[in-house]
């Protein structure tokens, strides 16, 4: 198989997992690449994307952008705070503008959920969703995983937790979805205050004891505790959840193995992870960013080959 | 003739109608160039832009952006919010030092009326206005008449009824020289309170009654109510002025003829313009942004030319 | 010699008066190139460069990014506005980042004294330090010697006078080192509330009256008042700045030659500069800024020479 099974990444959901085994295969092509002096390939050399960013980011941009510099693409970006959506411009005629522009793909962040496939239904371009409210950020799932695949030589068979806040994660949400359909173990572990109710249809192991869910687990993702997005009511205070769910060195220790830590970033040091678990050999949060880019570049090209 | 006769694009007012035509056959061949696979030309590709906007935008700003990709330029974008400006420099301080760095043309938005004619007198690159306050937007202009010219064949002749706060609104200014220098019968409509005193020198037909305007015409070019710049007081309250200058279907099915519906976007849907409306075969609202790109290429192609 | 003593441009404190001639001479190659009708070179084509701006600006983000696309280079541009930053990352967190996506470079620009110092120690691209809060601004200081050099033949034995806010000003503290290691005598002249306590240690003379010193140098570079970065209480009011500290034809008439006149703008036109100076042909400040390019290219160049 060569071409993926949709025109647009709207999620992991929609995708087999012919689908993620594809895109990892491109992105070993292309890491090889990024490690050459010569880092740019002329795939996307006449093929314009439009960054469309409706909240702010700044490694996923930076990611997107690099990955469709290296590819040759053409890029122009949009950001919400110089846009007309103030202007009161619904988001279909914000983005049919941009495609009148001869515009062949959208990345899009936007803060709605289902927002990209709503466009999906109404435009031509292929879409790219990188990350919409508290649903899914695809691509985050698939460099992770592929992270453990390369640290770890498959996915399949392996247990992975998911610790922290759950209930507002695009990034866990799609990290469930990626890892299942790659045959993992996975576990969810987290404050029953920010674990969402629809857990149980989800087909995951759920554990609210940190020390219980890191004995059991190969890799721990932990996520970023992301204090602007939530309430503060939904939630122990931010030092009892650093005091319960924090990962450090004396929780580690307490395990008679090794276990690989992610993190999505940006790190909070010394809330959710401690700097010496962070910077440690077991980490691999830089990895992670690293194949973000192949992980992206193989994406663009193969939904540009299925335009 | 293969020349502007002009150095810069201030405004309408000041080219001529075979500047109009030469930008037109111009276009012609970029937007036969944006068809194709290969959208870009090397035609600038030794020069730089900076493109300098003391005010917000999206449409104006991408459009600008991406023809001078698709001309191989060099591009730098200057965004007021992140500007000297606020330190307390001169505008012409600000344009001269954005030169020195050896940039070769200018494409400025600003929110007073003459700021480009006055840089005009006092520096030697070619400037192209985007906008400036309620003043003039040539190339909004010019892509408004280029695309009647592609959907009737010709400006010459044709009525065109402009409606909606003329008062404003520096899209209907540039949109009244620019279709009476291509011969067009050109007629305003809109409340007297957005209806300027100096009407009476354009040498355009005047009426507040949409329903006698709309019977009139055969294009109709709806502007956006900026509700951004305009004082309340000036006003009917908005569900009055969508009650009595709104365009929809209802008001439509009242002529006894098909119309060609224009607007410079974002529409505000419901306001200015129905969703069924916008969204009709009769409306060439998206045709226009494609053009813009067209338009966009043939103006800095032209004034390169005349450095 | 051909290469750099040091892997980083961190600030003019750290590098020989070698590396500065060095720069020069790599210089005007640049600013011969960019007065070719073909302004790019290929030097860094598979270089990636990131632009990490945590304070605003304006000249010299873009002084450093036209110098960046006339050398070939890939840049991306990273500002504080729409970062990690504000969602708690460290500093080092955040380049370290930006560099797994493999960027080869960081010119970066930070509100803290010493923060390009303090990445120099923990990363391997190489820095160039594009301001750092009111310590080093080296990149200023070798333009500035560079356009002295370009006006007076050369920087050795020249008088040169610093007039304004020496206590706030990295681009005073660049310039004294530079042009100290260039053989020139230093000067520097403001209100003592503007002097910073150290000054003593500097080796240079030390001046409260314009007048004076403007009679004993062969030039005078002017700094801005810097109000948005200064605690008022420090401070006679503006108007009296501008009536004892401010270089304006009245005062130039009282000196018995002529003196060059230099400033790294943004100008408070009226308040340290009036406008007859700053466009008499005395004063060489768009030259200043044409030279920053150069300059730029220059660094750029050998920093990567030296990776």
């Amino acid at each position: 198989m060569s071409q993926l099974s949709v025109p647009h990444l709207l999620g992991i959901k929609n995708i087999t997992p012919e689908d993620i085994h594809l895109i990892f295969e491109t992105a070993d092509n292309f890491k090889e690449v990024l490690n050459r002096p010569i880092r740019k390939v002329p795939s996307l050399r006449d093929i314009t994307i439009a960054n469309v960013f409706f909240e702010n980011s700044t490694r996923t941009r930076l990611s997107f952008e690099l990955a469709e510099k290296r590819l040759s693409a053409d890029t122009i970006n949009f950001a919400s705070s110089s846009s007309s959506v103030k202007k009161g411009e619904t988001l279909l005629d914000t983005v049919n503008n941009i495609l009148a522009m001869k515009v062949d793909m959208i990345v899009m962040r936007h803060s709605s959920p289902g927002a990209p496939h709503f466009l999906a239904r109404h435009i031509k371009a292929n879409i790219i969703n990188a990350g919409d409210g508290t649903h899914e950020h695809p691509t985050q799932a698939l460099l992770d995983a592929y992270s453990i695949r390369e640290r770890l030589g498959d996915v399949a068979g392996k247990k992975v937790v998911i610790v922290g806040d759950i209930l507002h994660s695009r990034v866990a949400l799609s990290n469930i979805f990626a890892l299942k359909k790659l045959g993992a173990d996975v576990m969810v572990c987290g404050p029953p205050t920010l674990m969402p109710r629809f857990i149980g249809e989800l087909g995951v192991r759920v554990e609210s004891d940190l020390l219980t869910a890191l004995r059991w687990c190969d890799v721990a993702n932990i996520l970023r505790i992301q204090l602007e997005r939530q309430q503060m009511h939904y939630f122990p205070s931010l030092r009892e959840y650093a005091m319960y769910y924090g990962v450090n060195r004396h929780v580690l220790r307490q395990l008679d193995k090794e276990i690989t830590i992610m993190h999505p970033g940006p790190i909070n040091r010394g809330v959710e992870l401690s700097s010496d678990v962070a910077d440690s050999e077991h980490a691999i949060i830089l990895g992670q960013v690293e194949n973000g880019v192949a992980i992206r570049m193989a994406v663009l090209y193969l939904l540009a080959g299925n335009a």
